[in-house]
C-alpha cells in the first residue's frame, strides 16, 4: 500500500553495476528521510512490441504517471531490429532537454579546479534523427533535423534554468558558419528567447572554438545550450575536466513536467556485483531529481554529505584509483548526513 | 627571372596580421638558406567569377602549378553570394586531408605537458556538404555526406602518415552508434585500410568518449583520423591543450600531391600592422611544408630554432601574455639558426 504523504518516483536500477549504485541511493534516501517511494522497473528480457525495445511499456507508463524517475546505466542488448534503450526513453517520454551540471569537486584533483558550468543539450532531434540512407553505392547521407519548436523549447528551458538558478550567462554553441540553415535556425530561436530574459547575458560560440576555450579556461562558461550532438560531445568533454562520467549528474526534462535523472556512465559489467562501483554519478543525479521536486533541503543535505565524503579524500572507489567499496563509500556519506 | 635550383612555392600572406607573420617566414627561410622561391598572391578586392569568391583564379592556378604553398589567415569578407575563402581553397584544390600535429611545447606551460598527437581530418565532405534546405516552415535539414572514395583516401593518408612518421597507432573517431550509415561507412573504410597496415595498431573511439579521454589523458592518443566536423572540433580542442591556435601548425593535402600549409588562427585585425603578432603557427606550418618537400634538414633546423626560442621563455608575444614584438621573436629564432 502506498503512503499518500510519499512522492512516488520510478527507479530503473539498470544493468551491470546499476543495482548496486541504486541500492546506495535507496540507503541514503532512507537515512536522509526523503519522502519518496520508489517504483522499481527493470529492463525486460524480451523486446516489448509496444516500445520496440527491451524497455517494457509498463516502465514507461510508470514514468509518465509519476513524472519523476531515476535511472542507472542500461546496456542495450546487441542485435538488430530494436532501438537503443536510452534513445527509446528519450523519444517515448519526449525528454527534450538533457541538463548536466559540471563542477570541480574539492578533494578530487584533476588538471582543473575552476569548473562550474551547466550543459543543456537538445535531446530529441538534430543529428539523432535516425534518418539515413544510401544515395548510390559508396555514397551515404544522414539528415540533421532542426525545428523551431524543439529549439525554442530547449532555449526557453536554458534561460529559465539560468534565471532560477542564479546563473548570469547563456552561451549558445553552434556551427552556423557552416550549417547556416540548421544551426542558423537554432541560433535564431535562442536569440528570440534571449530577448525575453534581458537580465541574462547571451552569447554565441562556435563549437570548435568553444572546445578550445573549455580546455584552456572553463571558468569562462556558465550555462551552455546546444543541439543534440554538440551537447553529447561537450557534456562528455566537461565531465572529463572534473574527473569523468562517474562523477557527473544528469537529468532529462520532458514535456508535461517529466524529469528523469540518470547516471550517464556505462554499466561496467567487469566490476558488476563486486561491490566496487562508484555511486557518485547516480547519487548526484538523485540530488538533481530532488531539486526538480523542489525538495531543496533534502537535496542540499545529501549533496553536502557526498561532497564532504569526496573532499575528505579517504574514500576512493576503484575507478578513481582507490580501494573503497560501494558500501563503505555509501556508509561514509550516511555518516555525514 | 626564376632560379632553376629553387623550388617555387605559392605564398598567401592573407589578411590582418598575415603579411607580418609571412614576413617572419620569409626572413627565417632566407637565413636558413631554404631553396624556395615564393610566388605571392593576395586575396582579391572583388569576387572572381571563375572561383565565385574573392580568391583569384590565378592564385589557385599558382598552387596547382607549384603543388606546394603556405597560407596565412584569410578573413572572408561579409556578404552573400560568394564562398568562404577557406572552403573555396579546400573545394577547388581538392584538399582532402587536413593534418595537424599537436605537441606540448617545453617552456610554454599549460595544464598539459604530455601531448604528442596528430589529427587528420577529412576535409571535403561530411557535414560541410553545404546541402541544406527548409522542409516546411520551422523545419530545416542539413545533409551529411560520407563517401567510400573520400573515406578510403583520408584513411589511406592517415595510415601512410603513421607508417612513414614512426607512429604506432591510428584511432578512427566516429559516432557510428548513432549515425550507423554515414559514420559506419567511414569506419568500414578505415578497417579496410587498417588491414593493409598490420604493423600499425588500429582502434575506434566514439567522439564523445574521445573528447573526454583527450582532456583527461591526451597521452593515450597517437594519430587520429575522422570525418570533417569531428576533425574541426577535435583539432581545436587539441590545440587548446597546448596553448591555442597561435602555436599549432596545419597542412592540407590535396589530390595530385598538392600540399598547402596554413596557420589556422584568425587574422586578428585588432593588432594587425602593429608588429605584435605571434608568427609561431605559420612558422611551424612552413616547417610542415618543408617536410612535405622532404627538405628535412632545413625543417629540423628551423623547427629546433623555433622550439628553442619558445623554451627559453624570454620571448613571448602578446597573445601569450608577453611584450615581445614579431620582429624580436623572429630575430631570436634567427639567432638560433
Ligand atoms: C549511448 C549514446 C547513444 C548516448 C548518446 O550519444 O546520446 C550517450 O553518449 C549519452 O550521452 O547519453
Ligand atoms: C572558418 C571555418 C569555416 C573553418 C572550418 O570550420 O573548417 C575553421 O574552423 C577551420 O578549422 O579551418
Amino acid at each position: 500500500e502506498s503512503n499518500s504523504n510519499l512522492i512516488r518516483a520510478t527507479l530503473f536500477p539498470g544493468d551491470g553495476i546499476g543495482p548496486e549504485i541504486a541500492e546506495s541511493v535507496r540507503q541514503i534516501f532512507k537515512v536522509a528521510e526523503v519522502p519518496i517511494e520508489w517504483e522499481e522497473h527493470y529492463v525486460g528480457k524480451e523486446i516489448d512490441p509496444r516500445t520496440n525495445s527491451f524497455l517494457t511499456w509498463e516502465s514507461l507508463e510508470s514514468v509518465r504517471r509519476n513524472k519523476v524517475g531515476l535511472k542507472g546505466p542500461m546496456a542495450t542488448p546487441i542485435g538488430k531490429g530494436h532501438r537503443s534503450l536510452n534513445l527509446t526513453l528519450r523519444k517515448e517520454l519526449n525528454l527534450y532537454a538533457n541538463v548536466r551540471p559540471c563542477y570541480s569537486l574539492p578533494g578530487y584533483k584533476t588538471r582543473y579546479d575552476d569548473v562550474n558550468l551547466i550543459t543543456i543539450r537538445e535531446n530529441t532531434e538534430g543529428e539523432y534523427s535516425g534518418l539515413e540512407h544510401q544515395v548510390v553505392r559508396g555514397v551515404v547521407e544522414s539528415l540533421k533535423i532542426i525545428t523551431r519548436q524543439a529549439s525554442l523549447r530547449v532555449a526557453e528551458y536554458a534561460f529559465h534554468y539560468a534565471k532560477t538558478h542564479g546563473r548570469e550567462r547563456v552561451s549558445a554553441i553552434h556551427k552556423a558558419n557552416i550549417m547556416q540553415k540548421t544551426d542558423g535556425l537554432f541560433l535564431k530561436c535562442c536569440r528570440e528567447v534571449a530577448e525575453k530574459y534581458p537580465e541574462i547575458k547571451y552569447e554565441e560560440v562556435v563549437i570548435d572554438n568553444c572546445c578550445m576555450m573549455l580546455v584552456k579556461n572553463p571558468a569562462l562558461f556558465d550555462v551552455l545550450v546546444m543541439p543534440n550532438l554538440y551537447g553529447d560531445i561537450i557534456s562528455d568533454l566537461c565531465a572529463g575536466l572534473i574527473g569523468g562520467l562517474g562523477l557527473t549528474p544528469s537529468c532529462n526534462i520532458g514535456e508535461g513536467g517529466i524529469a528523469l535523472a540518470e547516471a550517464v556512465h556505462g554499466s561496467a559489467p567487469d566490476i558488476a556485483g563486486k561491490n566496487l562501483a562508484n555511486p557518485t554519478a547516480l547519487l548526484l543525479s538523485s540530488v538533481s531529481m530532488l531539486r526538480h521536486l523542489e525538495l531543496h533541503d533534502k537535496a542540499d543535505r545529501i549533496q553536502d554529505a557526498i561532497l564532504k565524503t569526496i573532499a575528505e579524500g579517504k574514500y576512493r572507489t576503484c575507478d578513481l584509483g582507490g580501494t573503497t567499496s560501494t558500501t563503505e563509500f555509501t556508509n561514509a556519506i550516511c555518516d555525514h548526513l
